[in-house]
């Protein structure tokens, strides 16, 4: 099955405590398109400027990743984030944001998009996610992100946003937030209420968890001793997760077995991510290397002790 | 195996969004004491005043706990803690300490508790935490917990503690604040390079971490619709894992399916600890409930969907 994200194509400029990069392919679409792309065919809709090149193109190209949806706009400028990170790594400081071409985005999908059957709609403004949704047709399984900004400025239109999707993504704060529920379980119940059939709470450096009607399933984050940049980590983690789903057919969501490894695969595409800047640990991945980190997962979960093979 | 604490035995005053109480049984070593009494014989040794009656002795007696080495020092009064929880119970804010007896705290130990096989020296000042362990010369396994403050002000003294344990249990931030290493698989090696051989970073709503030289283990938290009183979890924790290694007999620690098993317990009666205000909910717990929640764990945390007994 063909999985669609819309969202954003960006330059980022971040500094971390282990290093710094001035100017770098990033975005949330590119960060789930990549992710996604070890799992099934996916296409990727977002605007970018005249600065998006032909190097920025072959990065999603290398990984077979359809941009014909990408809409190249004369004259503008790809959107432009610079943030960086304390030495926690675990909160991202914007210190610029310039919204360039995305300022005057309007999803206008071709009809193979629209076909899509699994759709993700990326962090973007919660009208602009709706829009989406509404002419993608074709889609049987549809995700969805956000953020706090989204939640204190346009709260309304994200509920209606959430009422017409199947999966959330979201962190445990952010779900907190929008449900005004301070238990976890409770105000993941409340965003269920709203739609969903599942809501998955990213925890960060915890990992994360997915409650459905019928069940609660927590995963911790890899352990790992480089962490360079987590940016793109919630959505490398949803590409995963949704290349996973969307490899599996129709129903998977429905399946409680799929739906934990997607979680698994989430988490192990996370966990690359951020041992590099941006997009370099991804790009340089082999698919030997998911496979033996998912199964690293069973030996760092499991109760009982796991032999190793 | 017979089971010793040191620590505090103590009154509380608790506030939290669910409620609050005004005096109530608390302290480290009861919490502790209490959550292990499930698992093995509990001694608990530890310093009170003449407000220390016999409605707080039977609280210990009837879960089956030995109080011979609680030292009741006439004209003196118990350890008083007042605190209190915002929504998101996660920190507590501590608005009065009064040590009273516990100032001049020195621990003289009857010989049945020297010669306990297990010791946990719950949170103290690290000098009264060594004198413990000197004069507990039959114990086989020593489990430490502390705390920021004895990190910032006697660094030195605790380092030197740590150096005569076999089990670190401290919260991630203490893992990270004690090595200044903020990478927290790095900071776990670097507790283990002062002499344990394994360290339990408890993480809160996210569970815990257990490190050891070989193999890493996370478990999630139980997740709860209704927590009232975090304090003691902690405790609660520790009692539930050091019980049970203790009920497993020697060697019980080098075994790495007992030590899952044991985070497994810990975090089962933590969980059931913050359930109601101090120790109301453990004084009413079952074996039985304990026995089901446990089975819950394999159920949220399995990568596999487990089949319902």
């Amino acid at each position: 099955m063909s999985l669609l994200v819309v969202g954003s194509i960006a330059f980022d400029a971040v500094r971390s405590p282990f290093g710094e990069r001035d100017r770098m392919l990033g975005g949330s679409a590119v960060h789930f398109s990549l992710a996604a792309s070890f799992f099934c065919d996916v296409r990727v809709a977002g605007p970018v400027g005249d600065d998006f090149g032909d190097d920025e193109y072959a990065v999603l190209a290398d990984r077979g990743v359809n941009t014909d949806d990408i809409e190249r706009v004369p004259g503008g400028e790809t959107f432009f984030w610079r943030g960086h990170y304390e030495h926690d790594l675990n909160t991202a400081h914007t210190d610029d944001t310039q919204l360039g071409v995305f300022g005057d985005f309007e999803p206008k999908l071709s009809q193979p998009s629209r076909d899509a059957e699994t759709l993700f709609l990326a962090n973007i403004q919660p009208d602009l996610q709706r829009q989406v949704r509404e002419q993608c047709t074709g889609a049987r399984l549809v995700g969805l992100d956000s953020m706090n900004l989204w939640i204190d400025t346009a709260r309304e239109s994200l509920v209606r946003t959430i009422g017409g999707v199947d999966l959330v993504f979201l962190n445990d704060a952010e779900v907190r937030m929008l449900t005004e529920q301070p238990n976890l379980l409770q105000a993941a119940r409340a965003v269920m209420d709203m739609g969903p059939r599942a809501v998955v709470a990213k925890q960060g450096e915890y990992g994360a968890a997915l409650f459905t009607r019928d069940a609660f399933f927590a995963l911790p984050a890899y352990p790992l001793e480089t962490i360079n940049d987590p940016t793109g980590a919630g959505d490398s983690f949803a590409g995963g997760f949704l290349g996973y789903l969307a490899s599996e057919g129709e129903g998977a969501a429905d399946d409680e077995g799929v739906l934990r490894r997607a979680m698994t695969y989430g988490s192990t595409m996370a966990s690359f991510n951020v041992e590099d800047f941006g997009t370099e640990r991804v790009r340089r991945l082999r698919r030997e290397e998911i496979d033996e980190r998912f199964a690293q997962f069973k030996h760092i979960t499991s109760l009982e002790v796991v032999p190793t093979a």
